[in-house]
């Protein structure tokens, strides 16, 4: 397999995009890839979107977006794991380059999910849980995550400020992120008051509903500096895996354990450990997401991801800081965008472009990005080169 | 890259299978893929499939597959572009085998049509055409090819009775095929009288709505000695090619310029032409499609796929057979199984399989598989080694 780097990533304005369809938002995004690179022409691209088929009753992606972007005939994929989509994109279009089947490649991730209303979005989200066992029983989202933050309290003694926790230090993130569609910081106090959406989650604690794109370069990384002036990022790690797509099914509710395996894969392939790391940008889809995959990462022990957020080791200027750019519950979660635009940000941190938010001396990164309640996981490690 | 070669194919029974739910059709196929090949484990897996979201309520097919055929917590990716979504899911298995990233790798199409009436089948179906610019303008994949087939008959003479022969020629190798939905006889006039739907097109022009699924294992050419006792069927090519998703955009009507190019690709690197092919499966969703792409595909010359079809050329017996499983027309047409049945029929002929249908000293076989009115096109050339 060839070594594969990343020479270019796109992002636009996240929010309710109202005045943008799905093939703009997704063209602007892969525009600025393509610009931040500097390449001249794609070989083939994979798309991450989890349902433009019930958010914009549009499928056949593939051909839609490579006609909208000036970029037919070339292969174009889209790949679909629930809220991991954007991840299996990335992962995807790593196998096509590292194979040699491709040179340059265009991963991108949108989601246009605002065009529906709210009980239309719910259902679509619920799309990503086994709908005969869960869906049509009337569970939603809010109400799994509730389940595993009420069975982490039991377990661990997690507390409710610890949740808050998660939710004020990445919406402090996000106020330093232009792109984010929620950049306002929140007080523990506020989001401990917040309207309750399922006991222990309120408002605050969940991320919101989104319109938003983003989008990567891919190449060897023989080639990168031969096609980019941008200092390349090599991918040194990815790992995938998958666990029941139905809560009731998992030995462990208050555990990510497909996290845990597609993070040792990815650990494994790069030959290096949690501590190697200097920034991560996780699934905070729901507060207590976060605390469960940082402990499912080793960069928190098992039962321990409350106290650490607490203490401030996931904080900018942290041990480990996590979710630099706002995560999913500040910068906003388009589902299929989300696994790509976090590349996007491990990339701008590693190349000393983040601005505010600029974590120093970041030599390595990780993204983890994750499907329904955990039922697709994928990590990617990466390194500037 | 590896080779990679096919060694165990697996379908079931299609039709309107309302005793079974999705998951349950795809295990059937699955489990049917791994025991043809002996393998006692899969490295990864492959799922085509255009819209379980709209069709019944389900996306997350990764995950939720991968839990229902016992196999979490391997990677597993759900893959999309509409009708050739099959299609894409064979050349995303190629690809993840060739690049040396997974060993064993299980491909799937699966597609649950019927869960759903008429109206909202045909919605969903319409979501493969460029909504903003066709499908909310009324018109649906009848009426599309319905102008192909009319643009046809203008430019090139092709005849009504031509059209017809398709289906007459695709129930002929139906009736052959204990799989196949519609396995029954129709005659040139049955056809030509059958209710109309789109001018030219009556029902007997069309696919029919259908719930079904296939699978595969690929594994390195080097190690299929090994894993299996079955004949290794090598891919020695593979296509892909975009085109315009709206038929507006297109400079000819009555040509599917993406099959054209994704042909010419999966020949280049197969080192082959047409003539060193012995049969092929092509996406015969309607009578005029298999015309235009035996034309495209180089099997018959610009305009003359109509007589080429009336002279017997493409029959069983014929110098090129095409469609001898029944092509969707008689088989069926689970959108996101057909392109991986295309090549479960083609490596059941390479290996002498084929009963009734066989086609007598077959070496080479082509798959064709498109998606919407030609946005997506996906072409393999396999050889039995």
């Amino acid at each position: 397999m060839r070594d594969v780097a990343i020479i270019g990533v796109g992002m636009g304005q996240w929010g309710e995009l109202w005045e943008k369809s799905l093939r703009d938002i997704f063209v602007e995004a892969a525009l600025l890839a393509i610009d931040d690179a500097g390449v001249d022409h794609i070989d083939s691209m994979y798309i991450g979107c989890m349902s433009s088929g019930l958010f914009v009753g549009q499928e056949h992606l593939a051909s839609m977006l490579s006609d909208y972007l000036g970029r037919k005939p070339i292969p174009a994929a889209h790949v679909e794991s629930a809220c991991a989509s954007g991840g299996l994109a990335v992962r995807q279009g790593f196998i096509d380059v590292a194979s040699g089947m491709s040179d340059i490649v265009l991963v991108g991730g949108v989601e246009k999910m605002t065009d529906v209303g709210g009980d239309e979005a719910t259902y679509a989200l619920g799309t990503a849980a086994d709908q005969e066992w869960e869906g049509y029983n009337g569970i939603t989202f809010p109400g799994l995550y509730a389940m595993i933050a009420r069975r982490h309290m039991h377990l661990y003694g997690t507390t409710r400020q610890q949740l808050a926790q998660v939710a004020v230090k990445n919406h402090q993130n996000g106020s330093k992120n232009p792109l984010a569609q929620y950049p306002m910081k929140v007080t523990l106090e506020q989001v401990m008051n917040s309207t309750m959406v399922a006991d222990p989650l309120r408002i605050l604690d969940c991320s919101p509903i989104t319109d938003g794109a983003a989008a990567l370069i891919l190449c060897p990384l023989e080639k990168a500096k031969a096609l980019s002036k941008k200092r390349p990022v090599k991918i040194i790690g990815t790992g995938h895996a998958t666990d029941s797509i139905a809560l009731h099914h998992r030995n462990d509710l208050a555990a990510v354990e497909g996290t845990r395996i597609a993070g040792e894969k990815a650990f494994k392939m790069a030959g290096l450990a949690p501590k190697d790391i200097q920034l991560a940008e996780v699934h905070d889809c729901f507060t207590i997401a976060e605390i469960c995959v940082i402990e499912a990462l080793g960069f928190a022990e098992k039962g321990k991801g409350g106290p650490a957020t607490e203490s401030g080791m996931t904080a900018l200027g942290g041990k480990i800081p996590v979710n630099t750019s706002g995560g999913l519950k500040s910068k906003g979660h388009p589902v299929g965008a989300t696994g790509v635009a976090q590349v996007v940000e491990i990339v701008k941190q590693l190349r000393g472009e983040a601005g505010e938010r600029q974590v120093k001396n970041a030599r390595r990164g990780l993204t983890q990005n994750m499907g329904g309640s955990g039922g697709s996981n994928i990590v990617h490690i990466m390194e500037v080169v």
